[in-house]
């Protein structure tokens, strides 16, 4: 079924109530790595309760745009996780409760060999009504190009032309997609091997948001003192898969109040995020 | 406040409801190490939704006996988790309802100078009304002894005195204290540096019953081709602690349709569950 434009514009998901518990807060900060040398102060209020405080991504496992994005149209099996951004209105509380509203914000034709991109923006508002937070997924859908929508402008902006200010690195564990996906994306290209192979990788892969997570926490460790209230958003392109196990080298540019980075895994040469972007407070 | 003896024993909690989805029979598995190699397809059943298998260990932390041990008026800042026997009157469910009821079984008075013994024992029944599993703790109160108590007997048998069949190596990593707890035990011991050196720890410790999650899972692997339902019960007693990070040798020996075993931490000739046994159907 093509995608119907521009009705396509005109879905919005129902509103969701979402309620999470610190067990949450610290199984996600866990399942992105902190908390890896339990004896490191800094890391340990991202896992454990006394005092705790959340890392700013928590809010991309706590709403998964999938149900709107099935009602779409497009070919499920054919859709990628493009891009990722987030801005925090006000710091993520570790424990807390928030509605969600998920709405098609834009739909752009890339054209019939290439594919669409939809992109899905999900406001988070406090039980007191404030913002709370602005999630914004970047999907491809390879199968759903040539509808005849708009082509689209790039959203991001490449990093500085010079070495990185810091580069950071990550090891992941051969088990980390198995622990991340509690957090609420079963896909089982991250579990299955044989479904990996299936859409043409040689094994499961890691969730792009995982190291997405990971990018932030690079961020929060290298340019904010570990202190999530200072991150007010973070944006990212999904370049290349990491495959559980690999380590994530992140590389960081201070730029005023911004930081660009990028991730890479350099044992593949390969680079994983592009383009990211984090502005402080 | 001395333990009133022999009132005590009449002690007993409310019913409680356990209520236990697929993602905590996984966080469980994750959290004893299952799943380290997820290409491992004998592994994957216990960490994957689909066609998930539940440790049978699972059952131990669905519920906590802590409530009804604080009723006792033993002394809280020096009981230590000595024993803990389980037994599967079925095979757990990886989801599921159950109800439990935990009452003192049994309390022992080892002198007022060595401490007292009590044995908390929990009944799982299905909503159905057939019994799931009995749950044995017992708990070493080391400032209560001296209250007039029988001396009680040992209820474990030593390992043979033979070289084990088989020996198993499983590598705990630094955060699986950290993991572990949520399962619900979050006894600060596991996470908190300085309340562990009050307690005498050079640092925080791994659950005594993720070690006993992790010697289950070397019986499963070694005698039970990783099929659950083959285990009946499983017994041990807590003999020293283990640091997160430490590589936990597990020695068993076949006697029939039971399984002696025992665990070590080698680099450090400890010897962290002693008198293990475990029947197999």
């Amino acid at each position: 079924m093509p995608i119907a434009y521009p009705e396509v514009l005109e879905l919005a998901g129902e509103e969701e109530r979402l309620v999470w518990t610190d067990q949450r807060a610290m199984l996600y900060a866990l399942s992105i790595g902190l908390g890896s040398d339990p004896l490191d102060a800094r890391e340990l209020p991202f896992v454990y309760e006394n005092g705790l405080k959340a890392v700013p991504t928590l809010a991309t496992v706590l709403t998964l745009p999938m149900t709107l994005l099935a009602r779409t149209g497009v070919n499920f099996a054919r859709v990628v996780h493009g891009e990722q951004g987030l801005v925090l209105h006000r710091p993520m509380p570790p424990e807390g409760e928030a509605t969600a509203v998920t709405r098609v914000a834009a739909v752009y034709d890339k054209g019939a060999d290439k594919g669409a991109v939809l992109i899905l923006q999900s406001e988070l508002t406090e039980p007191s009504g404030q913002p709370l937070a602005t999630l914004r997924s970047s999907i491809f859908a390879r199968a759903d190009g040539g509808f005849g929508g708009p082509p689209g402008e790039d959203e991001t902006r490449p990093v500085p032309d010079r070495a990185p200010d810091q580069s950071l690195e990550f090891a992941t564990r051969p088990d980390q997609a198995l622990l991340y996906r509690l957090n609420g994306d079963r896909n089982p290209l991250h579990a299955d091997p044989a479904f990996a192979r299936m859409l043409g990788f040689p094994r499961p892969i890691l969730h792009g948001l995982c190291t997405y997570g990971i990018a932030c926490r690079a961020v929060l460790q290298a340019c904010a003192d570990f202190d999530p209230a200072r991150i007010r958003s973070v944006q990212a392109r999904f370049s290349a898969p990491v495959f559980p196990g690999e380590t994530v080298t992140v590389d960081l540019w201070r730029e005023g109040v911004e930081v660009a980075f990028q991730a890479r895994v350099k044992d593949r040469e390969a680079v994983v995020i592009r383009n990211g972007r984090s502005e402080l407070r």
